[in-house]
This record gives C-alpha cells, structure tokens and sequence, in this order.
C-alpha cells in the first residue's frame, strides 16, 4: 500500500475507469480519486455505489490538481476531452488513456498538451462484454498485460510511474509502438470482434431459422460470439473507425483463407480441412502454456464474479 | 435412480460417450456400460480410470445383448460402424449416435439397422475443446439441450425411453426435423466454428505480427475463438464435409454481411456500424435470459470442472 499519485482523476466511468478505481483502492496507490462522466445518471450511479472518493460534473473540475488524468471514454471522444481539459491541467500531470487504438488517440489527444503536461498512452488488454459503472470489478486486471505507448521523448521518470501504477493494479506491463499496437490489436481483438458481431448479425437474419431457436440451441461455438457481439457499441465503433487500415488488411486475409475453406468443402477436400483444424490446435496450446487463459471446460457454467 | 437400459454399449469413448457414461452411472440408468473404441491406447485409458464398467476389444462384442448402442464416432465413420455391428444387435435393441448432423447420419447408418431394431438418431448440445478418453465429465449435459430426431415410423414408445434416458443424464430434450436440424446447428455451431477456425489459421500465418505476440496479448475476442478452434480436428472435418449444403448457404450470407460492414469502415460510416452493434446485444440478452448461459463476466478465469 503505497501512493503512487496523490490525485487520480478518471474521465469516463464505465467499465474499465470503475475497475481501475476499484484497484487502486485495492493497491492503495492513490490519495484521492476523482471521477466524472458525460452522463448525469452515470454519476449519479457512481456517486451512489461510491465508485470513487469524489464525482464532479465537469472535466475542467475532474482534472483540477490531478496528478494523473485516465481519459477512459470512446476513442472518437478522446480529442474533444483533451480539448477541454487542456488548460486545466496541472503542470507537471500525466495525462494517459486507455483507448484500444493507439496511433489515433495519439494523434487527436497529443496536439492538446501543453508543455510540461506528460502525454503517456496505454491500453490495458482485459475486458468483458459489460459495460456502464456497474459493471467495474477490481481483479479485472490481475495477471493481464497492459501496454504502454510512450510518445517519443516521454520522460523516462514519469513512463516508470505509469509503469509502476499499472503494476500497482496487478497487471503485467510491456512497451509498445504505437503502429505496431494497432496491428496487434487488429489481429487479437478488432478482427475477431468485427466477425463475432457479424455471425451473430447473420443469425438474427435468417427467417429459416427462428430468433427463439438460435437462442435456445445456440452452442458453445454460437455463445462465445453472442458474448463478444454483446461488447459496447460506441466503444466498437469508434475502434474500427480509427484502426481502418490495420483491421481492412487482417479483413482481407481473413476473407481470403475463408475462401479457401469454403472451396475445400464445395470440393469435399477433407485432408485440406483436418490439417486446417489441426495446426489452429496448437495456438491454443501456446495461449494456456502463457497462461493467458485455463484448459478447464468452459461453457458459461459456474463462472464467478470474483 | 432407476434402470432405463439394462445394458448400453458406447461406441467411441471420446468427450461425449465418456460424459454419458459418467452420467448414466451418476443417474443409475443402465445396469451395466460397456464401451470400447478403435484406438487401443483409448481403450486403456478408459479401462485404466474405471471410464466404462467393462472395455471390450471390437464393436462386435460391445453390442451384444445391449439394449441400446450409441454410436459416437465422428460422423464420417457412422456408416462404416452400423455395417459392422448389424450382424450382432440384439432383437428390439435401439440403435441411437450423437453426431453433430443429422440428415448424412440418418442416410449412412439407416440402410444398416436390421428389421426388430430401433434406430433414434440424436444430438446432445454440449461439448468443450477438449476430447478423447479423459476429457468427460457427468455434468456435461446438465440443463442442455438434447435433440432427438426420429426416423419416420420410429416406435413411440421407444423414443420416449431415450427421451427418458437423456433426462436423467440432465438435458433438456426436444424433436426435430433432421434438415431443420442441419440448418439450425450450421447457424448456432458449424459455421461459428469455420470462422473461428479460419481467424485463429490467420493469426498464426501473419509473420508481422510473431506468434508469440499473438498468444502474449490475445484478448478476450480472440481467446474464445482459440478455444473453439481447438475442437477435435476429424469430427469437424467430417461436419463439414456432411453438412455441406446448410454450412455452405451461412457462409454466403456470412461474407455479405461482413463485406457490408467492411465497406462502412472503409467509408467511415460509422452510424451504420453502431446500429449493427446495437442490435447483436439484444441476441445476447435472449440467450442469458433463455438460461444457455450466465450473466457472469467470462474472460477465462476462475472457471472450474465442476
């Protein structure tokens, strides 16, 4: 229990900025935590569940003294945010966000800086499909990597902070470029994100097959889509918006090797298929040797909040 | 715990046919499980860890005197099976399997299934990534779905006995038409699975991104999808190349939908990727509220074999 900055103030408090706040209480690594969001029933729900030590209703208000600024909202928002923050700021705070994209943040936030404000970007890799104050939880974190993008010439001082505050809340940190995030992300996340919301899209379509019956039979393969494609819209939007270029290539490939398979079996070429299957295995394989995941059954069956 | 067949034999003692015998002796419904399999490292597994009350050496043997014989190999190698057991089956024995497609099981094994023997085709919805002799569990099919799909002029009361059989290994049961089967499960489950498959196969060819990057910071979209693409390879070939028609019909309206929403980021139209992310979630309500999955965040932790 250690504070790491004195006054942290969260901008945004939905998922990710409530299990942050969460932590930190958690780790003790601030003296105070400030929260607003653009939504008054947001704050008012913050308030109420005490959230954070302190809701206010305006950003100008939120970042007044902080030490840190988290802008925790949609990518597409995070310009406008910094626009208003920036002459409030405190010389000397640390401004970072916790955006999936990285190049676009840092080209819409970064402008607004003023000098002797540290701009360090980030993107803790952990989530749910849930989303709003409620649904932040402190262990949302814990043994997941959060990425750190520092802009060239950061501080080195203030990046170990971070560094050392990310840690605080039980992650594993690595640094990144920010080019090379965006095609990680596009691979990991953004592609498989897009394709989830479109299966399920492609259910809801089909007049063949009834809604009551896609839900009802729907198994393990369908389920895990359906929980993906439940992920905030704003949020996915906004991504896909600003990581364009890196999701259309990965797109692409995907399309092409789906042809591949499709045409496999149009043409009955099973041997094709079975060595398909058979080296997808051993990605699996890697992800729980690196601990990133359980080899426990997992069917949406006697999962805990913990 | 009450006896419903006196002797069932297990044909294949994979995830499936392991969880069934656990369940059926869990249940008491059969005074005695014989089971084998093809593979002789299979059969010591199970006979070593007590899977079946009694492993037999060939297919022949296991289905003498059985009052009821599942067949639960991959589909491919149904008929193959029927042929060689039909000499051996008891007078007024029921002959059921567990494929994942119905209409090409119905029209390899049917021909086989001698007269004064009952052939009940099923389908129980439940399944992990995992397979072979020490992948099941009894508690796989509790408050799932069991598909039973009755050849025409099938005894009733025959059905009824299996529908009465998967009850007490804890699914839920309804009939179904066997095409209606097959384009049900190619929404719910063989498609999923294709495209899960292909994104995982993607992943791994990208040599910008390494792989160990791709398995480091898999997040949570992509996690899921190692999962289901770490499903035995030969049983989804064989879905594949038997379910061809409906899995190929998905696939089509799959890559529209998707070549839709790939235009709308290429145009930056962001509206229309928000309202197609919008109503996905109400699909992920349905199924949290029709009970086929909880509410609880999911994102690989915390998950037991229960």
């Amino acid at each position: 229990m250690s504070v790491i900055y004195n006054r942290i103030a969260l901008i945004g408090l939905g998922l990710i900025a409530g299990s942050m706040a969460l932590a930190t209480r958690r780790a003790g690594a601030a003296g105070e935590i400030v929260g607003t969001a653009r939504s008054a029933e947001t704050r008012q729900i913050a308030a109420e569940i005490g959230l954070v030590d302190r809701v206010v209703e305006t950003v100008a208000e939120a970042v007044r003294d902080a030490d840190l600024v988290v802008l925790a909202v949609p990518v597409g928002a995070m310009g406008a945010v910094a626009a208003e923050i920036a002459p409030h700021l405190k010389p000397g705070a640390v401004v970072t966000d916790v955006g999936s994209v990285k190049r676009a943040v840092i080209d819409a936030v970064g402008p607004h800086i003023p000098e002797g404000v540290h701009f360090i970007p980030a993107h803790p890799l952990a989530g749910t499909e849930h989303s709003g104050p409620r649904s932040g939880f402190a262990e949302l974190f814990d043994n997941r990597w959060t990425l750190i993008v520092p802009a060239e010439g950061s501080d080195p001082a203030e990046v170990d902070r971070l560094t050392r505050y990310w840690q605080a809340l039980g992650a594993n940190t690595e640094q990144m470029d920010p080019d090379h995030h965006d095609l990680v992300l596009a691979v990991t996340s953004h592609t498989p994100h897009l394709i989830a919301y479109t299966m399920v899209g492609v259910a809801d379509d089909l007049r063949r097959v009834t809604d009551s019956e896609v839900i009802k039979y729907s198994a393990a393969g369908f389920r895990d889509f359906t929980r993906i494609a439940a992920s905030d819209p704003t949020m996915w939007r906004d991504v896909f918006l600003t990581n364009k270029d890196a999701t259309l290539e990965i797109l692409g490939r995907f399309t092409e090797e789906l042809f591949a398979l499709q045409r496999a079996i149009r043409t009955g070429d099973g041997d094709q298929l079975f060595d398909y299957f058979t080296r997808t295995r051993a990605i699996r394989r890697g992800i729980i040797e690196a601990g990133q995941d359980t080899d426990a059954p997992n069917f949406g069956r006697g999962v805990k909040k913990s």
